[in-house]
């Protein structure tokens, strides 16, 4: 697995060139435009990207059938470098006709046993925490993972 | 910090909603378009990004002009759940009136002191590695970092 990006001053910015991908913009140390993900901020993407992969699979495969899913990854990072992550939290906001049970138990197997991204910032230290907001009830707040 | 996304089935991707910043599109579990970054990728991504911010900055502090810059991050996933990214190399391609020396320092600082996101991982367990190539010509290669 391999990926790349340059350098790209004109615009301001790293842009990717991993092949066969769309390209995308990560805020270069310079001019630190706003409208661009930081490097953490793609590192949550990843977290959250690769839980929620976990969480549709499993639920589908249980025949929920889920209307509408969003996730929102927050994270808090040390205030001494290397300032790394050490706190995130993954809430998942799904609708539809999706038992609770079966919903807490997609996101406990994702970020302990299938969720490769969570589970290497764990085990690199951060604190990872979920909360869980299924039809619009507040199922589970801020939980060890 | 925050970030968040949807899953956009119409589209088969997931799509970043993070307020302020451009949209980036995340592969989904179901249909899998290669065309889309996966999240795995995107932490390679913020391994590569973060440093690269350090070692420009690096550079510049120390009077050494970049004139190009690239990254190529490659990584290695364990074959049993969940997974997780058990080596990675990132190759930084440089060309400019660089410092050899300069480079390297500037490398070894980064991945030892100061790039978050690549810091993590290596304390998550990830063998970390780097490559340098500055002006074509290749100075280190797989290093431990």
């Amino acid at each position: 697995m391999s990926v790349s990006f340059k350098y790209d001053p004109a615009n301001e910015r790293f842009l990717t060139e991993t092949k066969g991908r769309e390209p995308i913009s990560i805020r270069d140390p310079f001019t630190k435009k706003e409208i661009y993900h930081t490097p953490t901020e793609l590192l949550l993407l990843g977290m959250g990207g690769c839980s929620s992969d976990d969480i549709l699979l499993i639920l589908k495969k249980k025949r929920n059938d889920v209307s509408d899913f969003r996730c929102e990854v927050t994270g808090t990072r040390a205030e001494t470098d290397p300032k790394t992550l050490t706190y995130a939290n993954i809430h998942y906001i799904i609708n539809g006709a999706v038992d609770e049970d079966s919903a807490r138990k997609a996101i406990e197997l994702s970020l302990s046993k299938y969720c490769s991204v969570s589970i290497l910032a764990k085990r690199g230290g951060t604190d990872l925490r979920y909360t869980l907001t299924l039809n619009g009830k507040k199922i589970a707040e801020d939980e060890k993972a």
